[in-house]
């Protein structure tokens, strides 16, 4: 399968490189970039020095289907929703990672992002690419609307609790923190490694453009639309996301219930795995890889639960999880061109 | 004045050397160690190379009265409940940094410390060194027990609302995320470089002694006493906490209420500094410095609020706090021998 | 294949873990660990949570020629002296990552390692596996003894010049940065996040014992004994060695000269990679990776050049050319079980 | 003495700010900013957040002398060239932390800045502003060129053994490190987070503009005018530079004269410290500080001596000798302004 990858040299599309140029599905890649067009990916990222088809192409939305046979997009947020339709039409099968596509009221995406929404057509087609909770949706999608990274995180850790009904959805409190390389490859204030390192920063309060993006998937699995709270908070680490999670937990329920739905899910999926009774996951564990680790505890003195997951951002907050989706959608084995083991230390 | 430090070595105790060094009141320091007694401080510590008076002399609490007119203690929890009291005997005036003499109920130390307590008659006499809130008692008193680190960012965020009752105590949940040097300057895994670096770590989620103390207070300043929610984490950088704190709003509390209340309170204390409107501290910006930054957001959909405080742990969360209380015990100004300026970059 | 790995528990065994986890030629891992026998190794690492065939072996010299096919031995430098001789004696094969059989001279032994040195029966049958020079005899090999990080990066840089005999072998001076990796998984006070954060440290200066293991291989490819200069620094940062090496050039060599060399020597190596002329590279762009990337500069004001080369220190360093060593023992191709990218950024 | 600070925005000038508030012979600080005339420096800076006189002023270089009794620039390089002359015309004292005024020689400017070199009578009045070598110009000096940050730390650490004649010049090289701050506020792609953390990079090997910098101090002090070799590492860390130099003792000299010379200079300078005998300094035991740590090694197998040195680059690299010098010019103690303690950890 010859497969195209959009945005190739920001921080999604270098991840999608590296896992794609070892997939034993891939036969080609072709690397596509409006800015750097004609250029070779290894003269701006020496780590890819040597690599084979590193030329990158010009973005024609056009020639995209005579060129590829699946494409994935990792163009800014804003530009999808103008550069996919006319490569949808096709009928090509796309994994989108940018924003455009995945909130489903139009509404929503102009609060949030404060731009216009793409056309309503392309929004309904595309499936929401949260990959163990979308499974069979995705495996027959013609397009994916790859999650965000902190939504991948926090919904990976509460959604067994919420479809069970085991919690307060009123009440959930999501405290996020997140490696820089979130913030993209785009030199900038916060970013500047003497204003960065050393340093904890907190930004968006309130005003998250994955506040929304988590709501949808929350309201869809409770019976309530209550809004949540959500932070984000810059770490001086270059991978990793950690979302520490509130909730009150329902009266009535037990710890042994909590404890069996987070068992039985984690059996049931290779990506998440469960830290043992009392223990917690810290974001070095999955580093470089497609887990989500997740950690809880149950607090008998204010009835409510901590629920801790880590992923790495760049990885199942981003390219593992969209390659993760491209196995799902071609019949390849879920674990396909993902690595077995987090680069640890 | 001659004053003394117990637990030289330790990082509360090297950053007393670095303020007390310079603080125009004090003509003389002598630095006490049990586990270094005849070394010199400047061969474990470089950084104090050329130190006057650096010898490292046993602590002694019968002779310690004999030598120093005022004495600092940087010890270990659970040492300085059997170190301190001979000194106090002697009329002695003493700040104590460690957990020790800070909770009132004995209960609450056993249950939280796992350590027998101190004799209450010291627990008694010790004033909870909170500067901007028992100002007027510790400018009286013999004896500070210091705040814990997170405590001090916490109660300087919240106590503000908690006054004036804008915010419902039973829903405040804290995030506390702090540099490493909070663990301490004993080697340990996860301090260890390649375990703490490029790694968010979470730990003694709902365990964490600073709980009570910080329950303590809240309930204090408040009608309930509702336990909170408070978790912690490892930042991988040196120095800096940073609490973010959940609460909702009382009906009918609005923006400006708030507003209002904070920026009297910034007024009021050097060391408070208030972000502008809508806008949120980061760590560094306190860096080396005794000051509480803080910032907050009201969120109307959910009617909660956030709100921020960044301290540097060694200073404000321990060292700098110490400083300030001597100075108001001894009637120098407050912000004697702390650095008008933070660390910056 | 069934390949064990003693020392699983340290930072080379671990890397080595997560190659060959994925190695197409290994059917089943066994791990050893004498100090943490019978434990299972997901207990430790939580990054290796699910893993398979985790449990920890307790190491017998004569039982594990029976248990396994091939081995990897990560333990400590003067363990392996004593432990791999039975394990030799029944003919297996083994690729050795500790210091014990890298030096061919006893006294040299003696003297930089301050340890009794092994049997020189199994020094002389040791193969120095620097992978890109000693090809042919590794292939041939029943024992390799790894080379050092620091070597392999110094070697693979400088011996080209060397054995074409382009600069003064006198005039090497070697100054070498390594990420904190390298100082092992044992928590200490120069990796204790507090000092080595935000810290830049240099250790070992003229004592380091990998000197005679450079010196070695450098008068092997040249005409002189003379000593090199070599001094190490500790980098705050995980991952990855640079040696900035400095040489007087020979009268009358060209920059074209060096240039031709160095090019037809990374066109001759898969892990060796040259940066664009006037290029540098830098250590992130290897993380992960069994690269081993070359810049250089000649400098005719002082007829100088200056010579840089980076490596992954666990990768290239240690469990990377380890696998590519145990694929040139076994007919597997040179790249098996290692990564095509480096993880970046 | 009102005191005037040009570029305070600028990494340098935020330092001068911090000494200068609570320098005891400042009364009055003016802070002039070109880019951001108008604006408060506390919102740019929120770590200034409650500074009196923030304000910054546009720079005008005929209404400074009416505003200022002394004035420091912070200014780029290139920029005081013509912004100073209109102001020394007036006989008023500066001291300008750019390269502009450090190199006699007008070739060695045009060569190395690759910029039209200032008149060059102020190039010969502007006094080389190192403050233990020039002292007494210092003192009677109308301006000062304050060294660059890698010249100042190299030339601490050689000049006592050049001066005395104990090394052979021309074969000194200089293996510079520092932290990311001395790249400057403004971000770039080298110093943005992702690329920068948990990496080391190499940068300006042979090319760098401090090398004629160096050069000039050393062939005053020598009877050679050999070049030297000179590179330079950008260390993830914030603030810090080491310089690792090494050279050919000359024949005949001994270790003993070697440590005597250096004993000998730290007992005359107050900010300058040797580590004990064998041992060398890191950097983080001078952050904040005016300090320079100086550690050395005399290898007699290659008989070269390693001389390390370390200073906080933005104090005794920038500001701190800035400040220094003040005091040399102004008659106040030596050490007025500067911290006595570094900040650690």
């Amino acid at each position: 399968m010859n497969v195209g990858i959009v945005g190739a040299t920001g921080f999604g599309g270098l991840e999608l490189v590296r896992l794609l140029q070892q997939h034993p599905g891939v036969k080609k890649l072709t690397l596509y970039s409006s800015s750097k067009k004609g250029e070779s990916i290894e003269t701006i990222y020496p780590h890819l020095n040597g690599i084979k088809e590193g030329k990158l192409e010009d973005i024609d939305p056009y020639k995209i289907p005579e060129q590829v046979d699946f494409l994935f997009s990792s163009a800014p947020t804003g530009v999808s929703a103008s550069l996919l339709p006319p490569i949808l039409e096709r009928g090509m099968k796309v994994i989108d990672l940018a924003g455009d596509f995945r909130l489903k009221k139009s509404e929503d995406y102009q609060q949030w992002y404060k731009k216009e929404p793409p056309d309503p057509k392309w929004v309904d087609l595309a499936v929401y690419g949260l990959s163990e909770w979308n499974t069979d949706l995705i495996k027959n999608a013609q397009m994916i609307a790859n999650p965000g990274c902190y939504p991948t995180a926090a919904l990976l850790g509460l959604l067994p609790l919420i479809k069970k009904s085991l919690i307060e959805v009123s009440t959930i409190i999501i405290d996020a923190k997140s490696g820089i390389s979130g913030a993209g490859a785009v030199p900038s204030v916060s970013a500047h490694f003497p204003f960065a390192n050393d340093n904890l920063q907190i930004y968006k309060v309130n005003q998250h453009q994955h506040i929304p993006e988590i709501e949808q998937m929350v309201h869809h699995y409770s019976e309530t639309n209550k809004p949540i709270t959500f932070s984000t908070h810059l770490v001086p680490m270059t991978r990793g996301i950690m979302n520490t999670m509130y909730a009150e937990v329902k009266e009535g329920v037990s710890s042994k219930e909590i404890e069996e739905t987070y068992i039985e899910y984690a059996e049931q999926h290779d990506f998440i795995r469960l830290s043992p009774s009392q223990g917690f996951p810290s974001t070095r564990q999955v580093y470089g890889s497609n887990f989500c680790d997740i950690g809880w505890s149950f607090d008998h003195r204010t009835q409510r639960i901590t629920a801790v997951s880590v992923i790495d951002n760049l990885m199942k907050g981003a390219a593992g999880q969209a390659v993760h989706n491209f196995n799902l959608m071609n019949g390849f084995p879920e674990t396909a061109g993902l690595p077995a083991s987090p680069v640890f230390p």
